[in-house]
């Protein structure tokens, strides 16, 4: 830790006391760390507790011989994510450019095919024309809805009703869209278009820069204020006195974290490479485990890797399986998208199944189903007494990823500082400059 | 506490060890109780574990002397509910009949109507079709699906990504038919009906008998066993070692507590006696607060009042009025109801607003939004380790009821009873002989 003090839980109440802390921060994630430097830049006490016994949150890098080192949870950055580049930057963290998604596979029907964009291609004009119509209609909805109070969107109460698999049942005409757009959802919100609100998916899209932007590729003691950094759904597991106000206590039951598993095949050799791929797929296949591929060879091109996402359903079904299984049976499916046997020649095999993390939920973030934004929406932010919140879920740029917590993260300890008249209420929320480094953004 | 012993959250868990218990029960609600009733039945060392100081859980009676007593959460019982009968022939706990609901008002349109039976009329030969096709409907439904695992219903995977809401699109053709819906929804589920799964819903009518009968009128220490009786997103309180399963780690995030305010307003006399009415009243105004209401007279006669239910959505939006706020408009819509300006001249009112419970996060019961009964169904009563599962979200007869709280805590009772060899696994799952009582259920 870098500023202030992190308490284990471990280590009884008592010693909260002796800190005479000007704020606690609860949970030591990217959200809560950002808000405790914010602070510790200003001279305050912060102190940070934590449940586990690492730092990182939904971020976590494991090193080892076989792998050097992963990261198992958030990793990808990517342009307009300027908080988190700026954190890089001043911490001297290099960051490199991941393999090009302008070469991808798009694997369908047991075919895999080399593309070029963002968007895979569907078979047929109707399905092609179909699929912009999807994405431009969610674009154009997107437009309508501010980013700082989705709930005042004009068809809030509409949208917030209705879920994603609703919207796409009259929207979609082509089982090609069809596919795309739950793939969409799987990859975006780890969950499934029947579970999530179409107003929370659209805001959700929305502030992440739209669907192309997105597709291209994350009590104290004495202390005078609090910032709570936990995920959304893990605040049930605090007792607070007095209690929280009904919605607040109703709210943190109502957003439940995505489902996925990271997982990443180690090979003697970069054999997608040499077959001219970048290691890039997209993968439809309804027995398939993995959805989505990417490279993770390390910079020095030593490694070699491919990172494969088990999102929302199938992460919910896999579990069941062993952790060999489930290598198996993505290295079988990998022989199949890359179209060599090369691929069953496994070294090495990391998994986090975030789904099983006590102290986490659940990964990437929390999703609101139909009916939350517009009724618990407002409480999001809202402090309760001294507390404030932080956390992703918070966040009005890139909720959902490692960008989105130290926006929150910040926010929240700046509105500390106003409360203590350290600065004006207009400083609380900031605009980031622009930091310009090309880098491909993925979720996790 | 008659059976065991109650820990209280302020001892130190040092004292769980010092019982040298045979199980841990935890939480001292209907379900937990009647689990450690019967292993002390059969002669085994239960202790309760308990957060609040106070039993009862969702169920609890307030005394003092404006009320004498009145039952703040669950009370009625109805007939079928054999369980919680024999319990209360057992203590000696007299029931008794509650008013006649043959004659009650039906509101809508600002406009009061004396009806009999349970549905309520609605005007026009096309809607009151529409209605009677409606819970035809639904009960058809409710037919195919299994009370013990609603998830291999032959259209589970259909009816369980469609909310109750999207089912009434397809269904409902009249404005009444709609209006009348919802309602049940807000009644039965406390919940509205585009966030609850159509799967779930059915289910829940199915296991209460049906739409008509539900109209009608609601760690330890050196233990072996643990008994979780705590409602399913309170659990995400408590922490595991080792962790819970993916799924258990998952589905305790996914079943928020349902929404109501029971509130009383007693009065110097029974005016709607006087005028011919039993005080229960079906309101349809989407500004009223109050949906339901029922005479609470005491079985002497003192005490007359009107017990009324703020439900669902209306409950989220009325915690932000005062409690005199809600008082005086609710005086003012009953009024309205039962026509007479005797209902403004309260003597006293009383009220528990569920939402703001810290340790039970709402009521009645647990919701289960779209996707969740065929994706964590099988979890729900699934022993993990050494913990059983009770609570009334765990039942198959009655669940969200008190009766379902005593099946599941019997159940579970009984599962501890097999594994340690002293019943037969036959002997788990119990019919109750049926109790003849003639009582009014309804929900709270």
């Amino acid at each position: 830790m870098m500023h202030g003090n992190v308490i284990w839980r471990g280590e009884l109440l008592e010693n909260i006391k002796d800190h005479n802390a000007d704020v606690a921060v609860i949970e030591a994630g990217l959200s809560g760390l950002s808000a405790a430097k914010i602070l510790h830049e200003r001279g305050l006490n912060a102190i940070v507790l934590e449940a586990r016994d690492r730092v990182g949150g939904r971020t976590y890098t494991l090193r080892n011989e076989d792998v050097t080192y992963v990261d198992l949870g958030g990793s990808y950055v990517g342009p307009t994510q300027n908080r988190i580049l700026r954190l890089a930057d001043e911490f001297g963290i290099q960051t490199f450019l991941t393999q090009d998604t302008e070469d991808l596979i798009f694997h369908s029907k047991g075919r895999s095919k080399k593309i070029t964009g963002a968007v895979p291609p569907v078979s047929g004009l109707l399905a092609t024309l179909d699929v912009n119509n999807l994405f431009r209609e969610i674009d154009e909805m997107g437009e309508e809805i501010p980013v700082d109070a989705p709930w005042d969107a004009p068809h809030a109460e509409e949208w917030d009703k209705m879920t994603v698999k609703e919207f796409f049942n009259q929207t979609i005409w082509t089982k090609g869209a069809w596919k795309l757009g739950e793939q969409t959802v799987n990859v975006c919100v780890t969950s499934e278009s029947h579970e999530v609100s179409l107003l929370w998916f659209l805001w959700y899209l929305r502030q992440c820069g739209g669907s192309n932007r997105i597709l291209s590729t994350d009590n104290g003691g004495q202390c005078r204020h609090v910032i709570l950094a936990v995920p959304l759904p893990l605040q049930t597991r605090l007792t607070f006195d007095p209690p929280l106000p009904s919605l607040r206590n109703q709210l943190i039951q109502r957003v439940p974290m995505g489902s996925v598993i990271k997982t990443f095949v180690y090979y003697d050799r970069p054999f997608w490479q040499e077959k001219g791929h970048s290691g890039t797929a997209i993968i439809e296949d309804e027995e398939a485990l993995v959805e989505f591929t990417f490279a993770d060879t390390k910079p020095d091109s030593t490694k070699p890797a491919i990172m494969g996402l088990i999102l929302a359903g199938r992460a919910k079904t896999c579990v069941a399986l062993t952790k060999e299984e489930r290598r198996d049976r993505i290295c079988k499916l990998y022989a199949r998208v890359f179209d060599t046997d090369q691929a069953l020649k496994w070294v090495h095999y990391e998994e986090l199944n975030w789904l099983a993390e006590q102290w986490s939920g659940g990964c990437y973030s929390a999703m609101m189903p139909p009916g939350f934004l517009t009724t618990f929406g407002r409480e999001l932010r809202k402090p309760v007494g001294r507390i404030h919140f932080a956390g992703t879920e918070t966040a009005t740029e890139w909720s959902g990823y490692m960008e989105g917590a130290v926006q929150a993260g910040e926010r929240a300890a700046r509105e500390i500082l106003f409360e203590r008249g350290e600065i004006n209420q207009s400083e609380i929320w900031k605009e980031e400059p622009e930091n310009k480094v090309i880098v491909i953004l993925f979720h996790i």
